[in-house]
């Protein structure tokens, strides 16, 4: 199916796709880094690395870390984490929207040949 | 400044993004495949395999070169060539607009930071 893929591109030279905003709703839904990792069949290392640059980029983190107790090492959204994943999906949504006879248009063109 | 970078995902598996909008527009404005080419600093072969995969996924061309006379070698885009960059240029100024404040507010998080 036709569809429209987005990327934000903020100042200082970042970028928010939907590789990070997946990664940001699994960590969300799973609580723990590493189990979203595991579940996008991406290192831990690597998903790490994708948390530390939302952090480098907001300069705050976008995932906080709880340590210790029962359920220690669990992790969940920051209130920007949180804010990044849904305004994404607004922008998404809403850009879709517009989108979709432009992008039918264009996809009939394909289906006309 | 931030903003929005966009891909349309065609059927089957065609992802038309900013450099092939920006390609096309350049072969309209110089009547050339090289000079495009040359003005965006890439290859002339791989001016033409992004000009080829379009041409393949639309089944048609979006290109259509004049041979011989006093002008030959010219390129002019076709109906469709010209219906791929004025949709994607419509896509991206509706779904900028729809964006702005959503993006204003994720900058916004850095500059407070």
């Amino acid at each position: 199916m036709p569809s429209l893929s987005l990327r934000i591109n903020l100042d200082p030279a970042g970028r928010i796709g939907p590789g990070k905003i997946e990664l940001l709703e699994q960590i969300a839904a799973f609580g723990s880094i590493s189990a979203a990792a595991r579940n996008m069949e991406m290192s831990y290392k690597r998903a790490w690395d994708l948390v530390e640059e939302m952090n480098q980029l907001f300069g705050k983190p976008v995932v906080s870390a709880q340590t210790g107790g029962r359920r220690g090492g669990g992790a969940q959204l920051t209130q920007v984490g949180l804010a990044i994943v849904s305004r994404f999906r607004a922008i998404e949504l809403a850009a879709g929207t517009v989108a979709e006879k432009h992008i039918e248009a264009l996809q009939a063109e394909i289906a006309a040949a």
